[in-house]
């Protein structure tokens, strides 16, 4: 809409985010509003609005960008390889993507975990995101079944090693991370 | 307190979820009041409230129960077992709880399924379970990531097991779909 266009504001969705952060950390995720969301960005709750449903969905934002990364990496997987490693490149994509805002995530885990909220959202996305994985698999002729665990078998090592990499001692790439995780996994399933 | 224990209903809970899931399914989780499960109970919401903090806890009834089974499980796993299978022994514990509830599974998974709030809360309780199993394998002596994983692939065994035995078309035991994805997750893993 012309409307729309001409309220544009370029870098108005990550203005808004830093903004949201740093509300939310200083205020708490509860006590923040939207008006003042907009008002530390220097923008219009509109312009809000315009790139956010509402101040929950600041902290998912880019969410739908990694599950394409983790998708097209599934799906652009070599065809003589298995489901499980599949759906780890997948893992990888999305580490590759987060490597470079650690300090953001770090930040975003600490508001989630105090928020039952918030973790009840990160949870649906996180099964959203391992329902993707499946379905990426099975276009690739792979059973249900076997889509299925290898999608939540490396979630698991997606969501265990997040855990792991946002730790302030933690000194490597969440990729290096997640590699020792899927490792991990295997292991602990031969074992 | 005696008040309390005046009031005292033999069965209550069992004829509170029965009333809830009834009125859930003819007139949807939304629309339905717990002045009305209480109602259809022959019971008064006084009752109800001493049982359940609010209607969706009775849809997660018991599942204290499970994770005491599943934990009693994996801490009483023969010593010499590797953290995936005392893992699996507790899925395994939970399954056998399930097993003859599966008509009143199948209901749940239908109510879960259809409502986003109830599909966090399950969310929520899983990966508390989760958490509980990765803790009960720490006390065994088992490391923190190796813990975390074993008891993350499993729980995904049990989700994905518990997905397929409410299908009306599976006819084998919860027990027996919950070994099959254990075992598909060694061999995913191991492949």
């Amino acid at each position: 809409m012309l409307n729309g266009m001409a309220r544009w504001e370029p870098g108005a969705p990550d203005r808004l985010q830093e903004a949201a952060y740093e509300l939310y950390t200083e205020r708490g995720y509860d006590a923040t509003t939207v008006a003042e969301i907009a008002e530390r960005a220097g923008l219009t709750k509109r312009t809000f609005f315009r790139h956010f449903a509402d101040k929950r969905e600041v902290l998912f934002w880019r969410s739908e960008r990694v599950t394409e990364l983790v998708v097209e990496a599934v799906e652009g997987a070599p065809a003589d390889v298995g489901p499980f490693e599949a759906a780890s490149l997948g893992v990888v994509a999305a580490t590759e993507f987060l490597n470079d805002r650690r300090p953001f995530s770090q930040r975003r885990h600490a508001l989630i975990s105090a928020n039952p909220e918030l973790q009840e959202r990160e949870l649906i996305k996180m099964a959203r995101l391992s329902g993707s994985v499946a379905e990426a698999l099975r276009a690739r002729g792979v059973a249900e079944v076997e889509a299925a665990m290898a999608a939540e078998a490396t979630m698991a090592a997606f969501r265990v090693g997040w855990e792991r990499w946002v730790e302030p001692t933690e000194t490597r790439s969440f990729t290096e991370v997640a590699r020792e995780m899927l490792d991990g996994l295997r292991a602990v399933a031969a074992a």
